[in-house]
């Protein structure tokens, strides 16, 4: 069954990337060339809390122009949310109001990008939706740096992420090793439960401007072991030492090791995290005296759009265009995923899978790609991230500045 | 006077910047052609230390390629020093083991890439040989992420910097502001006692993504009125508000705002800062109940040479090979600086001046370019600074990632 005539209503959610307003070119794009289908093109101000507030820009008034520079736009142009939909068997509040205003405009293509939370609402929805006999399409764009969505071989948001953490630890390594003196400089990346962010450091390595030790979520991690590698890297190379370390490094109780910076737990319930880094480095300093820099990429690594990865900007287009074009052949209740195709050469093309399976579901790295007591990954991993980093796509540059796409938002809803 | 035939030595000092190395390449490149006069081309490993151990390399021995790479390699790729010449007054040990070894390789040129320690150090040992009657030529190349060496219009290595650091806030400014709550961004950036680095945060605002307030370490720093403004942008603003703040704030009796982060001094007595950003937070946190997040630049700002400036990368080519070519002119005892000519167009060159009135003297932002109350600063600032950031100009790309250069470095003192 073809998808009917009417509205789409497109919203962003959950941490941003650097490319996940190119998902959003892909989506406003493809669906402006479809207008004999599609009738009007909403952009959800602040995701989902945007639809439920009547809050949303009619796209179709954006200039085409502006359209093409959130290709390389960081952050989420439309405003992002972290809102958890209830289940409806605990309160129906919600969804009732999501198809009174899904009626009042005749809304019948609804996409969500985000990473699993956003993956658990469109799957919500759409449910809902089908129940109440409103029929609409549904489809979810995937969306995350930490690229621990089931089902997908990667995420978009992942590649441009990962180039950072991985150029940026380049550079860290030349300049923290430059005096003739001890440095234990450690890095600290993001990650709550999945490392494939703070794995990308082995792509440094790979390139020989790597970290020492690298620390990822997916291993218990020990303090008395760290201790002693640290040290013996201290000892046989000048007492330099540099650690890339992950956000959500746990000991084998499973406690987060920087639990105790974590004075709060956000919407989700998830902790807090960050400052764990310099925690282990004032162990270290106060242990073996040497000089000691702990560097957070903090949001850096989520919005240098201008180090995106070419690959990561277009797959993202990809697959936001891919969510129209399957939308108005029918499909509803999915999400775009990317399938590698077998082979030496990187092929990798969007396709579609039940959005139930990606709700909610967290992908770790295979534990066998991960080297113990620190060592970093194998070079399955390296042949996995690699392709996903290639070339180099950014915002024009206006006075050596980029140029990022400026929307007029004009209000579409009855806010 | 023509200078001498005999060798050449190179040093880098201080912190390194993303373009230090292009003044390497740019004094080899341009030595390298002159062996008729040059005989032998050296590179001081940790700068004035590797000349006193006897620890340098042959640069003639290094691919031409390589050198080339230089250009957009960011940090010392010699290695860096922070070491202080005594007074010869005081001790002459330093001096007299420089003249031993300058005399040992009939070292005729002595070049020393740095900011105002270096320039110091270029002053003394000029000053020294000159009246020990040792014929040897002694220029300083300027470089520091600070921008703060006196008799220059500005410093190889601040327009990269400054581009990373407005870029940066550009990009921050979009994440930071994504979702439907709260927000208090404080971003600190390098500087000790000059706020130009700061100020750069000036050209994001002038890009239409800046900062609502910034704080440099030229006006005394007032907690109350900090505060105050700060309240007045929360309010305005949806409760968003993003600070860029130098480490160097002081207040009205001078005291580092960051001092109690400071447990010690460095080797010249400068106080270690880094942390005031947090401690702002923190206090923005207590006292408005607003989500904060403090970002420090750290090492990132003078490394990140993956979004250098190409103006600043030639400019710092062009002060290294512009100290050759002064040198076998005869020239010593002098500066390299950047002159910059009246008139709309942005037209720089390279010259020469004394070398001691460079030493220890710190330039400062002009006071009647910097704005009260944290409110920025005006036009001229961002007309003297804007021609400085323009082009792009980095490494190739090697598998996603940069090339940066590999030296042999092949040992060439009796170390």
């Amino acid at each position: 069954m073809k998808g009917l005539k009417g509205a789409l209503i497109f919203g962003q959610s959950g941490g941003p990337s650097s490319v996940i307003n190119s998902s959003a070119a892909g989506v406003f794009i493809e669906a402006l060339k479809h207008s004999d289908v599609i009738t009007k093109v909403y952009g959800a101000h602040h995701g989902i809390k945007g639809i439920l507030d009547e809050d949303f820009f009619d796209i179709g008034q954006e200039d085409m122009k502006e359209l093409e520079l959130l290709k390389n736009t960081p952050s989420s142009a439309l405003g992002s949310v972290r809102y958890k939909l209830k289940s409806p068997d605990v309160d129906e509040t919600d969804y009732k109001r999501l198809l009174e205003v899904f009626k009042k405009y005749n809304i019948r293509y609804f996409f969500y990008n985000g990473g699993n939370d956003s993956m658990d609402t469109c799957n919500k929805v759409s449910k809902y939706m089908q129940k109440s006999g409103w029929d609409i399409n549904v489809i979810g764009v995937p969306k995350t740096i930490d690229n621990d969505l089931y089902g997908t071989d990667h995420c978009p948001g992942y590649g441009s992420a990962a180039k950072y953490v991985a150029t940026s630890i380049m550079e860290l390594k030349l300049d923290s090793t430059v005096y003739n003196t001890g440095m234990f400089c450690i890095i600290e990346v993001m990650g709550r439960n999945a490392g494939w962010l703070t794995a990308a450091a082995q792509l440094a390595s790979y390139a020989g401007l790597g970290a020492d030790l690298i620390y990822l979520p997916e291993t218990p991690f020990d303090i008395d072991e760290f201790l002693a590698s640290v040290k013996k890297v201290l000892d046989a190379n000048d007492n330099k030492c540099m650690v890339v370390v992950s956000e959500g490094i746990r000991n084998a109780e499973g406690k987060y090791v920087g639990e105790f910076t974590a004075s709060k737990t956000d919407l989700f319930g998830h902790a807090q995290l960050g400052g764990v880094g310099a925690m282990l480095a004032q162990m270290v300093k106060e242990k073996y005296g040497v000089k000691t820099r702990a560097i957070e990429f903090s949001l850096l690594q989520r919005c240098a759009a201008h180090l995106a990865s070419k690959v990561d900007v277009e797959e993202a287009f990809a697959c936001g265009s891919e969510a129209v074009k399957a939308a108005i052949n029918g499909e509803t209740d999915k999400m775009v995923c990317l399938i590698r195709e077998e082979g030496k050469d990187y092929v990798c093309k969007p396709q579609l899978m039940d959005v139930a399976l990606a709700a909610n579901t967290e992908k770790k790295i295979p534990e066998s790609w991960i080297l113990p007591a620190g060592q970093g990954l194998t070079k399955d991993f390296v042949d996995y991230a690699l392709p996903l980093i290639q070339g180099d796509c950014k915002a024009p540059l206006e006075n050596g500045l980029p140029r990022f796409a400026r929307l007029k938002k004009v209000q579409a809803g009855n806010k």
